[in-house]
């Protein structure tokens, strides 16, 4: 039996193998994926009503990796995401990381259309995409490393210290490179993570991992915003795709607030990722209305306690039969409400729910994202209001704090970052 | 402002509120459970057709909490599963811990309905169950805590060690009681698991909670048996519904191997919990042969390596043209293969893919459950079969062990594990 004996494979190299390889057209296109995709196991096995009849809009759908902007931002919120920070190892050169970049891009392109990364040793977990998406973000480090700090777009560092509010921890903080990976299937997002991940290192090392999620495809009848685990209708105010300014919100144009203009990020955009953790037990000791005062929405319809309905416009100067106002000033709601449309940012929130460190007994929140086109004219500003007054910081805890470039979409055969290096 | 202050709301109380409580009827039943619930949102909302088509079969689906077994064993494998294990305090008394019981099942009918629980502050959260399950678990302290030990089944006790493999750590161990919770949305669980774990403080303490996943609902459109992080199709030997002595394999008697008879627990079950580790740098060093001669099945396929198809029975004296046996004697699937039928057993596993301890790059493996009438008769010779020799154990470390008995289901009016204290 020692010829059989498990042997170690030489693993792929991002620095041999990027160059030379095509990414092959013959994507699946959006909802029109699964068209013609056989759903009968070769087996014969009876599958169920459950399986068949949803893997057609579930399991086969697919979101296009190739595009103007990159998907994963205003694509329709999948169901599971995974967020990785890496950290570039010390020396890594240009070349190595345009590898990794150039890598990631491939295999991405193949994961996302239902095909097994290049590498793939177990391609059939990528089988049934569930509209995977694969984001890449650059940290403010990667400038340094490749030796262009003159490119780095100016809205592009950390946040400034909300000292009020943080509890940072490094574990969960900063990067100089992103995967955001996310799908309607939690398998199809744990193998492309991993997939990605593995290819790349000796020249990216993972700092951080985190998960999450929202409601499961068709668990929700009424389309609602989505409620995160305080309950809370969460989202409304986001802007929407039908908005005029929709892509000036959540894309760049180059231009930094500070007149700079980066040309390679045109089409790009930004993310904040906030790990937020959520003192469930502190929250389950006040009662509803303490709640709804704290968020200045109802809980139940997620109405502006002045309206009705979820998308009321709220009327901040009412007032109550004893002259108090309805909604409260230091609400969640109120502090964060936009103070002209500068602010608008694109949110695009998962729950966490992790297992306890020892000694605890919850370990939930939210990993809070932002997309914004400069994120120090809209998130900054916001956040600050927020920090000093807001009457869920009695309830939140930020815990991790990173941000990142998105660089535009890449083409067919061309890699994400690649305007970077070029021009 | 002051009179608006978030107030400690006085939490419920499993001691005062539970005898006089009823659960209500009403439960909507099996797959009918959405028939009639209207869809669209009273704000006029536009869904979208992926909410609005599957929250259909998804969302709104249920499973009864009343009957002659848990739900939760057989029931066909929800998506999300949370597993949460609690020691009682000291000094809990008989009356305080049936008094639990009575709480979890009475909130446990409720919430597997689409109803929040009895004191639950946020009942929106549990409105889609989709599939909600909560079984319940007594662990083997438990029966000195109420001071029956003579009750306890012979085969409730924690596992032998099994050296040789064995990296156990307290954190995922153990056990006087547990709540296992699935349902086909993150959030769902998330809720119930929350609003059960939080309300018996005092009397249960939490003392390990972890989660798992499976394929998302209609993300597989063959039917087959799921794969695991490993890539391998996992479950293909579990007995099914159509067995001659499915129920004989999965429920108990009351009996154990001793002949010892505990009637309280006809129609009762057994968990094995293992949580085990899976490492994924070094199975992703080995190709893909390698793989399929340490599982002793095809990867693509899942069927034996002396098959084709997943189900084929496999010939473990077939031998290749050089004399060698096609499945190796060391593979798992010889090993674990039973021996005899008596070492039948159900399994219902979960993967995790959790945020990597700090220092590390992944926090991967597999939730492993196994249900049966008497884990001494099937599980143990089985593992320590596996412990003695698997090739799967290089890549497998189990860091979690515990044993429950799954008590018989409850009547609409009564509770799980009543039987236990009575008669």
């Amino acid at each position: 039996m020692a010829d059989r004996a498990p042997r170690p494979l030489s693993r792929r190299s991002v620095l041999t193998r990027g160059a030379g390889a095509v990414v092959g057209g013959g994507l699946l296109g959006g909802a029109a994926g699964y068209a013609g995709r056989g759903i009968l196991d070769d087996d014969g096995a009876a599958p169920d009503w459950r399986t068949v009849a949803d893997s057609r809009v579930v399991g086969a759908a697919t979101e296009p990796f190739h595009g103007p902007h990159q998907a994963g931002i205003t694509t329709p919120p999948q169901a599971h995401g995974a967020f990785i920070g890496f950290d570039l190892a010390t020396g890594a050169t240009r070349g190595e990381i345009q590898g990794v970049l150039r890598a990631w891009s491939q295999d991405a392109a193949r994961l996302t259309s239902g095909r097994g990364g290049l590498a793939d040793l177990q391609p059939e977990l990528a089988r049934d995409p569930a509209r995977l998406t694969v984001t890449i973000g650059l940290g403010p480090g990667l400038f340094d490393a490749v030796r262009m700090p003159e490119r780095r777009p100016a809205w592009l560092r950390q946040l400034p210290a909300f000292p009020q509010i943080d509890q940072l921890e490094d574990r969960w903080s900063g990067g100089d490179l992103l995967l955001q990976i996310c799908a309607d299937d939690p398998l199809v997002v744990s193998h492309a993570a991993r997939t990605l991940a593995s290819g790349v290192r000796g020249v990216a090392e993972q700092k951080w991992a985190q998960r999450g999620f929202r409601k499961a495809v068709g668990t929700d009848p009424t389309g609602r915003t989505q409620r995160n685990l305080f309950g809370q209708i969460d989202g409304t105010e986001n802007p929407r795709p039908d908005d005029v300014d929709y892509d000036q919100v959540v894309f760049s144009d180059g231009r930094s607030a500070d007149g700079q203009v980066q040309r390679w990020m045109r089409g790009g955009s930004s993310l904040v990722l906030r790990r937020i953790r959520m003192t469930m037990d502190t929250w389950e000791e006040i009662d509803r209305t303490s709640r709804e005062l704290s968020v200045g929405r109802r809980i139940d319809t997620g109405a502006p306690l002045t309206g009705t309905h979820e998308h009321d416009p709220a009327d901040f100067d009412a007032v109550d039969d004893v002259g108090l106002p309805v909604i409260p000033p230091e609400s969640h709601m109120a502090r964060a409400r936009q103070r002209h449309r500068g602010e608008a940012m694109l949110r695009r929130p998962y729950n966490f729910d992790d297992p306890p460190e020892p000694g605890k007994i919850s370990n939930s929140g939210l990993i809070f994202t932002a997309y914004q086109a400069d994120p120090v004219r809209t998130y900054i500003p916001v956040q600050q209001r927020l920090a000093e007054q807001d009457a869920l910081n009695t309830w939140t805890v930020p815990i991790g704090s990173a941000v990142f470039a998105l660089p535009p979409g890449a083409p067919e055969g061309g890699y994400v970052g690649q305007g970077l290096f070029e021009g």
